[in-house]
């Protein structure tokens, strides 16, 4: 049995998580961590979890002390949050998945631009493998510290690293185009999160200033091996969950649509988790699993292609994602736990 | 194994069905047949399904042809419309669940009255075993016929079976007022059922006349051992799953609200699937689960109590009460790949 | 011209009431105070005020300081607030319509027990006029201090006080369930009221403890003339706007149908914001107007009646209702700016 | 007082201009005509309109044989069906206002590549005033046949035509990336609309073919002087009403914000129902309003602009619009019943 802690469990990516790993057969959940709600019950926080997990949420102080007594430690906090817990945990030999942001990119110089944060331990940017098991499967494998991509990286990379790493598109052309539902948003008692502000409206918000831009682009560069630099458009839908990316870019010759379709098939060939499809991804096709569904199509009369790509933000843009990560870390098969039917409704 | 087959399988309640029963490990899905999408891939009605399910969906003559090849046929189907698959199930020696409506009125004229539609084989309403595990679950073990209750009526029962049974209220008093996400209304195309028609509105239907009325009173009236008569008004609300069941009774003395919470536990405490909880139930808590959350007030000056009960529709109030009684009919545990934990969003 | 001030701009009402008078051809508004937003431009809290209303907000003390120059002062704030605002009006010769809840009981022990609050000018609930125009039209013709009704209370009172009045119910027999939409909830950030958790979801509240309770007990206690305690429940639905009142009541004796339509017809045949009609209501059909719908059915069955009732609960239900009652204590049409066609979407 | 009749009245857009010009004091509705509904009460199909339009839809014929009757027809209904209404309205010297896309585009391939129809009356294309007012206010005033432009070109052309009249982006880098409610969809009752399929989903559909494409490259074209080619892509979104454009250009040189957002200011400053503003337009703020909102920003990192505009696809993008050009064609203030504050929620 796996022994995990989890950090910042009763946000929507916390909690999701425990539900998943709750369900693990290999998984021992040792503790849930909550700074909002330490003390109370996971499911006075939580009422979907009575007759599941009646434990109380233990606070920071508590967590450290049960380091030693579990395998893994996920953290799933804001931003520079879980930099002092990661050095903590590897410190004391015990893996680390974090579901935020600190780990993710790798120059601490573009941590602090973005996040407008000193980020405490570099060194751990240097040994953090980014938790994409589509490309980075064997890295997983022998990591102590993954990060865990951010949900609109997620969707966009996978849209992207086909067509990037061959080099089919002109990468100066590259827009992104994505929407979230509000799960996305966190579970902060804002004004801007209420029911009534986001219900019946859409909005895009962080344009050109999203601090998920330079992670896509950290990891489309890697796969290229050149840099690139791209437009990021995120956008805010009244939904609960799922991310829709559509990505543009302009193809460096003429392709025809089926080559680009089978090219993805071939590439994600092993890639339980990503569909190649031949229509356009809905979100409702994906909910509550930690499939990303991608498929594309050919502007003849620009001559630039469009790829779709859809998952649930909370499942393979967090939670799935982590649970995925940890079964390659613990050299359980990545499906393990994770061969859920999406639901459509 | 147990070699089911589904007719009915690409309306929602159908779709779900086959989803808990996919993942089931000892059932084995012999055929999915559809009168609408015969001859079409369940994973292209149903993009969710992709990887999962892609055989095509079988029409109803081939059903026939394959009722020898299986052990429980599900039927899921508009009022009228499984009676001659339940005949033809029965005396091919197939038990038979059926979702809908067409065996669950033990008086034929009833059947008529509501439905509007001849039975034509009143002797198998004799014969089907309500479907109402925490009441009828020794019948259900040894039926060849099971009528899997209706989603009002699940939802409304196990709030009043306890009050009723034990004769604490004026059973004359007896008013539910109920509300159900869309899905609860099917999938036909019908302008009433549009996004635009459904979404920021609410309203009351079939007052005074919705068919799951004699059901209610039926399970009702057995239980109480006398012939009740009640009120009952459905609503249609803009989310897709969900009932809420708020309902009304004079209590016949005073009763302390510690007693009657104490009452329901005692009495469900071998019901896995019903939660007697403190706070007032919300249909997101039970929402992917095959869960019913219960929770009473007393009303003290009016001396009413008020239960309220949330279920998940298309599970609890469908697919997966009906995936309850087939564990319950194969002598496997009534739990068995229902232990789902619900999903909160 | 009538001049206007508004004391709690920035809220739901406030903001809606704002937008009803901002069009009144007879209306200035002289100031707009926000305790949370002064010193704000009023189109920067609300966007869709662009090109309207670019001024800034007040504070309390401005607010005080101008009250000799309007006519008539508006409070639309939280419980308790504005009793010292209506004081002060009151002394100053200005008329004041209160869309919140601090005149509208007349015994302030009532109000204690269900506000928790001291009523600091009791005197001043003796003076106020319950602003329901459908019933208390000459009173309000020369009232000072008008306590505009809640949401709930207008929905329930108008859909029941024809069958009080009339002693055809059983008094002691009345449910009201009632649903609303998210602006009732108000604009304040709390995690219960963000899009996640509302979305999607269905609950009942306050069971048995609502504040409107009394305050529907006692409009329809004074119409009845006799001492009316009832139950009413409210509940919580995933759209932004809208109640639906379902009343129940058993009938003295047995009534038809017609009989009852006609009564309603003629009883509201002079208020023209009253739609007596046959299908049932549904809040779409009232959505951005200050109407009410309303039609009713009789259960044969078991000789009770419904009664339901929709309105747009931040019009009828709060600002189109203050304006109604504005233009009736300044000698104008009833109807003045308010003849508005429902938006169906 | 100028006569108006509506063919195709009781579809979404045919219903929302009715309620517009029902309200417009210089305006006498003499028919409303549908094919689905005829005979039928408009109040009966659309019940929001009780107490207000009772009338009967009346057929075809009937509308054809009052044409002499009326001084402006306007046509609301699907590609192909409103040619021949167009012609006999001319014919007879009415004018016609066409919701619809029978007149927009002036080359008649085009029509027949995009639409799959054969033009009829191809005059009847060089005829037609394209009723974008904000660029063609001159032509419109005396057009006989104005074609109302589509909702997804009126919210892309404004947010792009200053920078395309002014040569300041490279046109063939233009993406539009475009999201509308589901009310863009039509009444029509499909699978695909369904409350259930809608909700809690995005999708992208009609990726690089849809009808609007040519629709906008004709009006940038126009301004520019040169032949544009884009990529657009619209999207469906849970919510009833509002389009939100996102449109993506490469900058020909460096430029300030504040010098675009000057430029914009400029370009529109006496185009009333255009807001340039600071803050990213969401489609709440513009909701049941003929404003187009719109907002820049740079992404100096690509010198890339993107403009963002906002619009209600019911009102400015079809029935507001058309007020707007009636009252253009007829003399009057174009802003003639269309000073509506919009309604945030």
């Amino acid at each position: 049995m796996i022994n995990v802690g989890i950090i910042g469990a009763t946000g929507y990516s916390g909690a999701e998580l425990t539900r998943l790993l709750y369900s693990h057969p290999d998984v021992t959940i040792n503790f849930l961590c909550s700074n909002s709600y330490f003390g109370e019950e996971f499911s006075s926080v939580y009422p979907n979890f009575r007759k599941f997990i009646d434990e109380k949420c233990i606070n920071i102080h508590e967590a450290f002390d049960r380091l030693s007594n579990i395998d893994v430690l996920f953290t799933a906090l804001p931003s520079g949050k879980a930099i002092e817990f990661g050095k903590r945990a590897i410190d004391n030999g015990v893996k680390l998945i974090d579901i935020g942001s600190d780990f993710r990119l790798k120059d601490k110089s573009l941590y602090k631009e973005w996040y407008k944060l000193e980020h405490t331990y570099p060194d751990l940017l240097t040994k953090a493998v980014y938790g994409l098991p589509e490309i980075n499967k064997d890295a997983i494998k022998t990591a102590n510290l993954v990060a865990n991509p951010g949900c609109y990286p997620t969707a966009s990379s996978l849209a992207l690293i086909p067509l990037v790493k061959n080099h089919m598109i002109d990468v100066s052309s590259i827009i992104i185009d994505a929407k979230s539902g509000v799960t996305g948003a966190g579970r902060k008692a804002t004004t801007g999160n209420l029911f009534v502000e986001c219900n019946e409206s859409i909005k895009a918000y962080g344009v050109t200033t999203h601090r998920h831009t330079p992670e896509i682009e950290q990891t489309l560069s890697t796969v290229a091996n050149e840099e690139i630099t791209l437009t990021f458009t995120p956008h805010l839908v009244p939904m609960n969950r799922g991310i829709l990316a559509v990505c543009y870019g302009n193809l460096n010759k003429h392709y025809k649509l089926e080559d680009l379709m089978k090219l993805y098939k071939d590439f994600y060939k092993d890639s339980y988790f990503v569909r190649i499809i031949d229509e356009l991804p809905e979100t409702r096709f994906v909910k509550d699993s930690n499939f990303c569904d991608i498929s594309l199509r050919i502007d003849e009369r620009t001559n630039r292609v469009i790829v779709v790509s859809a998952i649930d933000n909370l499942i393979k843009g967090a939670a799935g994602q982590a649970v995925q990560n940890m079964n390659i870390m613990f050299g359980l098969d990545e499906t393990k736990a994770l061969k859920i039917t999406p639901i459509f409704a």
